[in-house]
C-alpha cells in the first residue's frame, strides 16, 4: 500500500510539521502519520507563539526556511515586541494566534508541499533490525517502511489526565492517547520518564466583565516573525490583565487536598516555568495575587484562554476560584483545565542531530525529549526533520552552535545537560544572548538554510542584501562628521552633552539617548545618509554600532570555545579505561558519546578537571 | 456550577446545532454538550449538502429559522439543481461544502447566540425522577439540571468502528465513543438497536489523474439553499466523475471473507440506499461498473472524498481496488473507509414532537431515532428544539403535518412506520410531493416559523411579498390575452402550435414547452407585465399555472386526510379492550398512542378495517 518513503514523520504537531515541511523541501520523500488528520498543528494550550526566548526561535526556525513564523504571521491576530525597553537581546516578538486559522494555515501549508503524504492512523510500533529502523507499524497492523523515523509523539505516548481526583487516558482533551512506541522502546533498552504539564479551563468571552480588567493592546507599529514578504497585520484583537486575590486563593486552597498534583497521584515533574495556579500559590504563599491574561482564541470566537490559571483542581473549585477574579464574576467556563502526564525520553539518549544513539536512523523531536513548548518543539522537529533528511541521502550532519542560535543552546542543554523537568528556553539560557538576537537570525543562519537547500534563493538573497547595506551603512556613520555647529542645538534641546569637537556619527550613536531616528529628526546630512536604506537595516547598523564592545567580546569567547569544538574525539573512546577521569565523568562521558572537547565539556558532571585530564591524554 | 437551564442539548452534530439554535432563538437557556468543542457541526461523511429530498428538507429547515440552509450557502464551494429536467416537484438543491469552512460557520452562529451556552463533555447519564428528566450527569460527575433535555449523540453511542478483521471503538473516526447512556435508557425501559453505516477512504487530489475523468462542473446560475439574502456562489470548484470495472470487483472480492458486513461481525443493519461498494457489486453481481463521483473536501485542501465507495473491507483490499479505478491508478489514501455501527433507539417510543413517550421532557433527535443524513438529522434537531423549547415553557406541541412538509413526512415515518434500517428521506416517501416543493418552502412554513418565535419578521415580510406578488403575477397572466397575430411567428418559430383565437398568457404556459421566459422572449406585452417581478416569483406563478391540477388534486386529498387528523384520539385510550380491533392494531395502538385518527391509520399493521372499527366505536 505504502512506497518506501526517505522519512517518516509519525505526529503532526509543531514538531512533526516542521519536520516533515523541512525534510520534504529538501527533497526527501516524506510520509506524515498522524492520529488526526483533522488535529494538524493543533495548539494544545495557549493560543500563542513566541514570547521572551520563544520568539527568537521562531526567528530562527524562519530564517534557516522553517514554516513557523510564516504561519504565525499569516494567522496572527495580536502582535507585541516585548521587552523594547531593554538592550536588543532581549527584544522578543510575541503573537496571539487564531487557534483554528493557525491549524488550516500549517495543513494548507504542507498540502502544498509535492513531497509530502499523509496517513491518519497510530502508530504503535516502530520496526528496528540490527538497531537500525526501518519503519513504522499502525494500529491496523500495517507496516510502511522508511530510510529514517522521526518521532514527535507530544504529550500523547501513555497520555494520562487528571482534573481533581479523576483522570482518565487522553493525549489532549477529547484525544485518545497513544499506545506501545514507549513499550518498544523500552523493550530496546531506552530509558523513559513521565512528566506533566497543565492547561488553564477556557470561558466564554460572552460572560466577562471587560470594563474590570485592564486592555492590553497590540504594538501600535506591529512586526511580523518571518524575514520574508508576509503581510503586515492590520487588525489587531486585544487581551485583557486581571489579578488573583486572597479570596481566589482561599477556593483555591479548598481543592488541594483533592489536587493530584498535592496528593501523589501524579507523578511525572511539571515545568517549573509555568506552574499551575495551585503550584504558584503554594510555593509563593507570601504572594497576595498573580497576573492573570485573558487572551482571544481566535478573531471572531467567543472562547477564551485564561493564561496564569493553569490548573488541575477539581472542576468546581476552578469555578469557584476564578468567579472571585475580577472580571470573572459571572463567568461560565466552557471546558475545564486539567493536567496530563506523558511519557518522555531523556534527552541524553540523543546526538547533537537529534537520533538516537541506540538505534540508527531513529530521531525524536518536541515534547518527546522532555521539552515545552511549541516554539522548542518547532525547532527540534526543523532540526530533526533537516538530520533525517541528510541521513536518508548519506549526507553529513547539521549541526547549529551554541554561539549560533539559542536552537543551538536548545539542543545543546538537552543533549549534554539533560532535563529533569519540562524544558523551556530563556534568554538565560544563552551565554551569547547579545549574538543571538531576534533581528539578527536571518544574518546568522540564512546561509545555512540555504546550503542545505532548505531557505530558498529569495532568501538568502534577502539577507546579502541586508548585510550588505547595513555594512555599507556603518562605514558611513563611521565615517562621516558631524561639526559641534551643525549637531549641539539638537544635542541640547533632547539634554545630550553638546560635542566639543567634529565626531563621527557613530559616536552619537553610542549614546544611549540617541538613535539613527533621533539624529534624523536633528541633523539633515544623516537623513540624507540613511533615507535610502530599510528600517530592518538601520535597525542592524544601530545595534552593532551601540553594542559593539559587548559583540566582540561575545565572539571572542565564542571563538576560544569554538576552539574546544575543534578537538574531535572519538565517540566510541573507552573512557572507563582513562583511570585519571572522576568516575562520574567517565560514566557520563561513555553515556553521552560526545564528538568533540566542546561538547565533553558541557556535560554536567564533566568538570574543568577532567576536560583538563581529556587534553592530556589527547597530547595538547 | 452551572445554572438551570430552560433546554440542555446533547451533542454537536446536525441535529444537535439546529436544536440548541431554535430553542435559543426562541428565548430558551440553552446548554449545548458536547465531547470536543473543536468538532461542533462535523461532516461524518460526504462533504455536501442537499440532493433529492433532502435538498427540500434544508430549504424547509430554512424557511423555519434553523440555520442549516444559510450555513451551506456561505460555505458551499458547488451548487447543483438536481433534476432540473423534470417536473418541479423533482428540483433538488445540492452543494458541495468545504468541510472545515462549514464547521467552523455553525459554531460561529451558535456562539453569536447569546442564550446558547457550551460545555465540553462526555455526558454519561440522565437524570430521570418519576419518568421526568431533569437533566444530565457528565463523566467528571457533574449534574446538569435542565427543564428538558435533546439528546442528540448520532453514531456515538457504544460506536465501534470496522475496517476488515480489525475493530474498535469509536464515535467517528479519531474521536472516542460514548458510554453510559444507551444503558441508562435500557434500564428506564426502552428498547435500543444497532445500526451500522459506512464511509469511504479519503484520497490525496494530487495524485489522481483528472484527465481519466469526467469533470462535473456547478451550475451556470448557481442558486442558493436559504430564502434569506446569502450571498452569491461565485467561484465553484468541481466534481469528477468515474467509474469502477470488473477489474474493481475482483479486488474487492478478494476481501469478501474478511468483511466485517459478510461475515457478521457486524451485526447492525446498514442504509439500504447508501450501500457500501462490497454491497453493491454483492447485491447487483450482474453489474460491471458502478458510477464513482470524486469529490473536493474544501475550497484548497488536497483531500477528496470518494463518493460511491464506501467500503469496511481491509485496507489493503480497499487501496488495491481503488487504485483498478480510471483515473485512480496511482492513488494514495489519506485514511482508509470504515464502517461504524452504533445503538439507535426505534422511533416508534416518540412522540410527534419527538419527545419521548417514556419519559417526560426528554427529547430525541437526529441518527439516535435511526435515521441516516445530515438533513434528516438537522430536521429533526430543529423540530426536538422547538418542542423542548415549547414543552419548557408549557406552549403547545409544534408538529408539521405531512401535507406541511418533508419534515412532517420524516417524523410521521419515523414514529408511526418505525424503521429497521437507516431511514433516508426520498421523494416517494411524500404522498404530497408536487405541494413539497422546493421553490414553496418559505409559503408553507416561514409564517409557522415566524409565529413560534424562530423566524424572523424580515423573512416573513419576504415571503408575504413573494405571495402577494407572485398571485398577483398569476392574476395578471390569467387575465390578459394574446392574440394569434402577436404570438403566432414566436409560436411557430419554437414548434408550438399557433393559436387561433385570442388566449390568455397562462394557456400557453400550461403547455409543457413554453414558460414565462419563453413568452417574454416571443412577446413584448409579456416583457411588461412581468418585468417587475423577480425570478422567484416568476418561477412561483409558472408553476402554480403549469401544475395547476396537480396540486389541486392533492390539495383535495391532503383535505381529506386532514380530517382523520382532526379526529382526536385519547393517548391513555384502553385499546386492549376494544375487542373488534386485530390484536396486531391493539398492540401497535397501545405502543403509539396515536393524537388522532390521521396518525392512527399511519402506523404500520393498522388497517383500514380497524380505522372503520375506531371510526364506528367513536360514533362517526
Ligand atoms: C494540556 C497541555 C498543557 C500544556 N501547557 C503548556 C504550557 O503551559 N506551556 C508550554 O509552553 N507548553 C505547554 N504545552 C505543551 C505544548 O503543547 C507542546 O510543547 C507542544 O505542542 C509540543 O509539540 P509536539 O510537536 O512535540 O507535540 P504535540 O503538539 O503534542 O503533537 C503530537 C502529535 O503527534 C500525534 N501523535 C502522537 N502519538 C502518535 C502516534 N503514536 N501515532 C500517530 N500520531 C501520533 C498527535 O496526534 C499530535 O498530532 C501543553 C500541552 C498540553 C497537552
Ligand atoms: C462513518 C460514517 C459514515 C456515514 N455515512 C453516511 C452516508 O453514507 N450517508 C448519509 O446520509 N449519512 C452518513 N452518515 C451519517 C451522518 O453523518 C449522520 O446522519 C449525521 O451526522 C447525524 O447527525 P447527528 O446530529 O445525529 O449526529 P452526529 O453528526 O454523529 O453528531 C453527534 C454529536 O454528539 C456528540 N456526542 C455524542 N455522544 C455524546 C455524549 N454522550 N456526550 C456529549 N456529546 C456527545 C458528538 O461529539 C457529536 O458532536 C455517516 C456517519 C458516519 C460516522
Amino acid at each position: 500500500m505504502f512506497s518506501k518513503y526517505d522519512v517518516i514523520v509519525v505526529g503532526a504537531g509543531h514538531a512533526g510539521c516542521e519536520a516533515a515541511h523541512a525534510a520534504a523541501t529538501m527533497g526527501s520523500e516524506v510520509l506524515l502519520i498522524t492520529m488526526n488528520l483533522q488535529t494538524i498543528a493543533q495548539m494544545s494550550c495557549n493560543p500563542a507563539m513566541g514570547g521572551v526566548a520563544k520568539g527568537q526561535i521562531v526567528r530562527e526556525i524562519d530564517a534557516l526556511g522553517g514554516m513557523s513564523g510564516i504561519v504565525s504571521d499569516e494567522t496572527m491576530i495580536q502582535f507585541r515586541m516585548l521587552n523594547r525597553s531593554k538592550g536588543p537581546a532581549m527584544w522578543s516578538p510575541r503573537c496571539q494566534s487564531d487557534r483554528m486559522e493557525f491549524a488550516l494555515n500549517w495543513r494548507d501549508k504542507l498540502e502544498r508541499n509535492p513531497k509530502v503524504s499523509f496517513w491518519q492512523e497510530m502508530v504503535t510500533d516502530i520496526l528496528v533490525k540490527d538497531n537500525i529502523v526501518y519503519g513504522v507499524k499502525t494500529s491496523l497492523g500495517l507496516e510502511i517502511h522508511a530510510k529514517t523515523v522521526v518521532l514527535t509523539n507530544g504529550t500523547f505516548l501513555n497520555g494520562k489526565i487528571h482534573i481533581g481526583e479523576k483522570n482518565f487516558g487522553g493525549g489532549r482533551t477529547g484525544e485518545s492517547a497513544a499506545f506501545g512506541i514507549t513499550e518498544k522502546l523500552v523493550s530496546l533498552g531506552f530509558e523513559s520518564g513521565r512528566m506533566k504539564t497543565g492547561t488553564p479551563p477556557r470561558v466564554d468571552g460572552r460572560t466577562i466583565n471587560y470594563e474590570a480588567m485592564q486592555e492590553q493592546l497590540g504594538d501600535e507599529n506591529p512586526e511580523k516573525f518571518s524575514y520574508t514578504d508576509t503581510p503586515k497585520l492590520e487588525k489587531q484583537n486585544s487581551c485583557w490583565i486581571s489579578y488573583t486575590n486572597l479570596a481566589v486563593h482561599e477556593e483555591l486552597r479548598k481543592g488541594f487536598d483533592k489536587s493530584p498534583m498535592f496528593n501523589g497521584r501524579i507523578k511525572g515533574l511539571g515545568p517549573r516555568y509555568c506552574p499551575s495556579v495551585e503550584d504558584k500559590i503554594n510555593r509563593f504563599a507570601e504572594k497576595d495575587s498573580h497576573q492573570i491574561f485573558l487572551e482571544p482564541e481566535g478573531r471572531t470566537t467567543i472562547e477564551m484562554y485564561v493564561n496564569g490559571f493553569s490548573t488541575s483542581l477539581p472542576e468546581d473549585i476552578q469555578y469557584k476560584a476564578i468567579r472571585k477574579i475580577p472580571g470573572f464574576e459571572n463567568v461560565k467556563l466552557l471546558r475545564p483545565g486539567y493536567a496530563i502526564e506523558y511519557d518522555y525520553f531523556p534527552p541524553t539518549q540523543l546526538k547533537l542531530t537529534l537520533e538516537t544513539q541506540r538505534v540508527e536512523n531513529l530521531f525524536f523531536a518536541g515534547q518527546i525529549n522532555g521539552t515545552t513548548g511549541y516554539e522548542e518543539a518547532g525547532a527540534q522537529g526543523l532540526i530533526a526533520g533537516i538530520n533525517a533528511h541528510r541521513k536518508a541521502h548519506e549526507l553529513s550532519a547539521f549541526i547549529l552552535k551554541r554561539d549560533e542560535a539559542y536552537i543551538g543552546v536548545l539542543i545543546d542543554d538537552l543533549v549534554n545537560k539533560g532535563t529533569d523537568e519540562p524544558y523551556r528556553m530563556f534568554t538565560s539560557r544563552a551565554e551569547f544572548r547579545t549574538i543571538l538576537r531576534q533581528d539578527n537570525a536571518d544574518i546568522r543562519l540564512t546561509k545555512k538554510g540555504y546550503e542545505i537547500g532548505l531557505a530558498n534563493k529569495e532568501r538568502l538573497d534577502r539577507v546579502e542584501e541586508k548585510i550588505k547595506n547595513s555594512e555599507e551603512l556603518i562605514h558611513k556613520l563611521e565615517t562621516t562628521k558631524l561639526s559641534p555647529e551643525e549637531i549641539n542645538p539638537y544635542l541640547t534641546k533632547i539634554n545630550s552633552s553638546p560635542l566639543r569637537e567634529k565626531s563621527t556619527i557613530s559616536s552619537l550613536i553610542k549614546r544611549p539617548e540617541i538613535g539613527i531616528k533621533e539624529l534624523e529628526e536633528g541633523n539633515v546630512l544623516v537623513q540624507e545618509i540613511t533615507n535610502t536604506y530599510t528600517k530592518e537595516q538601520k535597525e542592524q547598523a544601530e545595534i552593532k554600532i551601540k553594542y559593539e564592545k559587548y559583540i566582540e567580546k561575545e565572539l571572542l569567547m565564542a571563538e576560544k570555545i569554538a576552539k574546544l569544538d575543534e578537538v574531535k574525539l572519538n565517540t566510541e573512546f573507552d573512557y572507563m579505561a582513562l583511570k585519571s577521569l572522576s568516575i562520574e565523568a567517565r560514566q557520563k562521558l561513555t553515556a553521552a558519546k560526545p564528538m568533540n572537547l566542546g561538547q565533553a565539556s558541557r556535560i554536567s558532571g564533566v568538570s574543568p578537571a577532567d576536560i583538563s585530564v581529556l587534553m592530556l591524554y589527547l597530547g595538547r
